[in-house]
């Protein structure tokens, strides 16, 4: 899919790691929440409230999910997936453009 | 307005400046597209094709366009206009959100 019609799209930005991370959120047509970001080169940990797909549409990633020891590396067209109320460790390796897709 | 409704996304962001500006383009409902982006701070020359109008959403910046002596400011729901077939250099004080639009 190159784009999402008929959505909502909230105007102003999220900001994360200052300025490092930053997304859109924008409201798909089935009522889901979802949100187009970019993730500069670095490391981050983020939270998660509710579950969520990560899909890297463009780009090249290591993942840590909480409890997890392995390093799981994703690049342009693959997703993982990660728990509500948990974490994971993200070492983004080149400008990463992703969709995450919050799941009720 | 804090949302853009029934509008198509593009899912691959635009990234220019090696990331420290990125931007997603939509097509808002009366078919014109508009972008909306967030420039880290620095400093940047942009080329226009079409004219735009470029709203600072939330953000400090100083502008000078193409053949003007004067840098103006534009601050959180500021405006400017830029000519097609131009260009402006912007100075962006802090991290910025702003909304494109292409004036046909």
């Amino acid at each position: 899919m190159q784009s999402f019609k008929n959505v909502e799209l909230i105007k102003k930005s999220n900001i994360y790691f200052n300025g490092n991370v930053t997304s859109r959120t924008f409201i798909d047509t089935d009522g889901s929440k979802k949100s187009l970001g970019i993730m500069m080169v670095g490391e981050y940990l983020f939270g998660t409230a509710e579950a969520e797909i990560m899909e890297i549409i463009e780009g090249d990633v290591e993942v840590r999910l909480k409890g997890e020891n392995e390093w799981k590396t994703y690049k342009s067209g693959s997703s993982f997936s990660v728990p509500a109320n948990s974490s994971f460790d993200i070492k983004v390796k080149t400008i990463s453009d992703y969709c995450c897709s919050y799941i009720k």
